[in-house]
């Protein structure tokens, strides 16, 4: 059994998207969609089997399809995601899942209600070393977690109708949820952003910082104006600590056999904190290499076919937008932390 | 004419202190203080020449004495400062000046009033790397100043008895107030703060954000939990763009030709902001490999003699402590922004 | 006026000049060739308007062809090449020429009888860093070049039927004759080699030693059993001195404000030298980025459409095998000096 | 029990050899000596309990020492170490022993002779690194060694009267001394060298190619006029690689899980050989941070109180001239495979 796969929006990823689609095991590309005739006519030189629509409703209402991927705008998402589960289709929707909580909740909730498969494309979740980092973690390798501090920067394509939260963080954030929340159970209780707008009126510059329960804190620099591209998480346990540097040509993650070893001395019958620093081998795992855009694919069609389950399923697409639009709040209110 | 100098504390920085006076153009070491017998007695070994005391209020009575070089902890800045201005001594103390704005404040008008200099050893100002960044500031290679974001980060020596910031946060917060404030006039308006304790009460962890008028930004991440040490500070500006990297083995400082053209383009009656990237050449100028503590002793003796002008005098030193001291309140305010 | 190119052979490198045969702005792609059916089938799909040949020799035969690209085997090449100019067609043929120096002796003798354009396809001269390493060289930046050492290493593909220095010395020999004979002047005098092999027949590790008149050298370290993929080449110069680092994802170039400074100074009337060293600023030219096979093709057609000259013509393809070929008998000879 | 020594030559080494044998725990500073006053008044201010000789002959006469290091110019190492030998004492003589075989040999049997020990100072053989890197070697960690490639260049003080091979090759030859023919039996055969002067008389640059028996080959290449700082050995096995990276700030040894697997295949009753990569985790083991001059001495002084072996012993030192020896006959005789 094999899903049956439109492709909405032939831009930049929708593209990446379709030929995912067409080389999967158990995905069929059998429509594309895309109000650009020069779009249309240069993949259907590369799919010539696959059948042609120049509006994504239209895609939609093909009967044959089984499922969509959306790689439009974001200020289509929610409306073009409504349709297709209306129209009975599995979703697979580009970051981030709509450009509010309260539209996420509405198409989450509509997901449910018709049974349909409804999962948000944070691609680098899927990336070999994103799931490397993952298994470790969950694995115990860091112990508990102490914090996560994300580094997202570069030069870069300053959006013109977003900023660069928007734009950049739902990367960082998609990581944050799968390793803290979905995997040690830790929920974000408050967000607090500050940024900067140096040019026009959205913000090029900005600090996230997401407090969880306990002493877990989580710290998230994006940035279009910094002379260095980088890309980098460092996750910092009570066992090991991690680093992954996803502009590093080799090593990418790099496990530090480092940590503080604290002890209770009772020092003539008061209590005193004992602090050691241990470090050891520096271990970089070997990767797998596979292409993060596969195991999107192959995970949205082992979800649509037989129910397994995904990292970036609707419910944790609407996780990243709530800290998204809870940083955006704060922004707005001088960096006040805002509840989630 | 040379000055005489006492240094007092040969525990970590004394003795470097130590060395630089006796070896400097202008200054002469006559004499040394230590409570502990085997430092003073290795110290005698090294500079038999130089009286010896065991105590810093002694030292500090000598009368053939002109100016005390103060390396003891924290906690005992203000006593032996305000004693050494009061005997007619000029001042070179370890940072930070003293653990508050309101002892600061009375040390800076103290000197002042009897005439004397009080310094502040921010030894990183006179760093080869620091130096060459703040000329090439100063000379306005990166045109006007758009954010600085700090990184000072490692496994390191938790303090017994104080937290992260007090502890790394000086060095940065003494190079904001020379290139932002000393070179361009940039006014700190207000600190806001972030920080966990992982490991008993103090913060090993902090984030501090400083905001200036205008939309100048500055941020720094301060960690003692780290496992790959950093020391690097990034500054954007309208022109060219920045970094500085303390722990690179080589070219510590680069000069990017990077930065973000902005044009208001006229389009069709409504003005549209076009937003372009320019990127260069990186230059990594030479350096001139001085030792920092060797200016930072002949800058003292150079303002104590001829009352020349140095980057961290008495005020400089001030306007540290007073964003530490709101660091530390907005900490204990749920980060709230504190004004300065 | 555009030139009409038939490809033949869509293994590796083919698919990629075909493209670059497709967008480039004076070559039209008008046939491919390729004995692999499925191969055929998938550039059919891609270039609907391109003729198809199962055979290359057969694709020569067409009248509609100006120039042929031989992506073939290198055992083919010359048989390939011979049909192209025999059928007065302009030839690109992949890197390295022939696998003898009579054959390609004979190919270009038999080039300029036809009066048809020979070139060979050594693609890295045309990448964008080293035009600008050659530029900086051409224009003098560096000075007269003392020597040049060359390191390209990997954990590599063994070839079956070859060993690591015509696999990989073509790349840094090609180099070689642009910079020091092309730019300078400088003729190679003798080559020397040594290399193991640690599997099987062939070498999979060799060192090139290459003299020139003078005291102007160059060596070539190849080797298919490296940990660190490298491929980086130094060029000291009287000057300045420079680094082409190919695997740096930024920066590949860096030019180094260094060199020695000799003088010959009368000390008692006996000569004697006097070397200092100089350091300054290095510099990391920017790039533009430009595809380098791209320049390939339009270097390819500007020499036959308008008889422009290419870095990498009949003659600049033949001293390069002249040199693996020198080589190859001093491995044979324990490594003596092969004159050239 | 300890060892009385006198270091004799307090320039460049001899000040940091004086240090480790004044703290060492079996050793005890007794007597320094310097032609020079000025460096014989600062020693005595630092080691005021030490015997001053302005000459090396007369600190060799005294009948309180047990025991000399010897670090003053080459050319005196062979007079200075057979008086102290003569004398009855242990000698511990700055690398290269000797600057030649002939006098090597003498020495090595004068000290076997009288029965003390000559120890030569390969100090690069303490080095936490290293031995990290021999550990992992004897154990088995790589397999058997295919090939060593050495790299020490830099921008250096070129010595005025010799060449870069006697100047900075004896590190790595001493090394490959330790790692493959002391801990593998493996036996030089035939060394050849090729250099050039481009300054003077004396080569600044040079590659060695040293022959083993089987299939084992070692590179070196020394250079004075080099725009990067260089030190570092790869090394192949068979089981593993490892990278040894002297100048990198952290992690300088990495292990690579990364071979070759080769097996013969019975492809139709012919074999073929089929070569396979393995490539797996990078390991940077941890070190012990221990000062490699401080295992200099305490080595020494184990070999002379209780006769236990060094990596640097009489012999060793012996066979590394053997071959820089050698590799100057080869330099002279047009880089000719010169036998050992």
């Amino acid at each position: 059994m094999s899903l049956s796969v439109g492709v909405i929006g032939l831009g930049y990823f929708g593209p990446h998207l379709a030929r995912n689609v067409a080389s999967g095991r158990e995905t069929k590309l059998v429509a594309i969609a895309d109000r650009d005739p020069a779009r249309r006519a240069l993949f259907t030189a590369q799919y010539p089997w696959a059948k042609v629509y120049d509006d994504g409703l239209a895609l939609i209402a093909d009967p044959s399809i089984d499922a969509v991927v959306i790689a439009t705008p974001l200020f289509t998402h929610a409306e073009l995601t409504r349709a297709a589960l209306a129209a009975g289709k599995h979703v697979l929707v580009e970051k981030p899942m709509a450009p509010s909580v309260a539209e996420c909740e509405e198409l989450v909730a509509h997901a449910e209600r018709v049974g349909r498969v409804l999962m948000v494309d944070h691609t680098l979740l899927y990336k070999d070393s994103v799931r490397k980092m993952h298994e470790l973690i969950a694995g115990g390798a860091l112990g508990r977690v102490l914090y996560v501090d994300a580094v997202r920067i570069n030069l870069g394509l300053f959006q013109p109708d977003t900023n660069v939260i928007w734009d950049l963080a739902p990367h960082d954030v998609s990581i944050l949820d799968l390793i803290l929340t979905q995997t040690a159970g830790a929920t974000p209780r408050w967000v607090s952003a500050v940024g900067v707008s140096h040019y026009g009126t959205h913000e090029n510059l900005a600090y996230l910082t997401i407090g969880y329960d306990g002493s877990l804190l989580a710290h998230v620099h994006v940035n279009w104006v910094a002379p260095v591209k980088t890309r980098r998480i460092t996750i910092a346990g009570t066992r090991r600590m991690l680093v992954w540097d996803d502009t590093a040509p080799v090593e990418p993650v790099k496990l530090y056999e480092s940590s503080v070893d604290v002890a209770r001395i009772d020092k003539q019958h008061a209590y005193e904190l004992n602090i050691q620093y241990r470090t050891g081998d520096i271990v970089a795992p070997k990767l797998d290499g596979r292409e993060a855009l596969a195991g999107v694919i192959s995970t949205f069609a082992a979800a649509a076919l037989r129910g397994e389950p995904s990292p970036s399923d609707a419910q944790a697409g609407l996780r990243v937008v709530r800290i998204l639009e809870a940083a955006q709040r704060s922004l707005a209110d001088g960096s006040a932390r805002v509840s989630l």
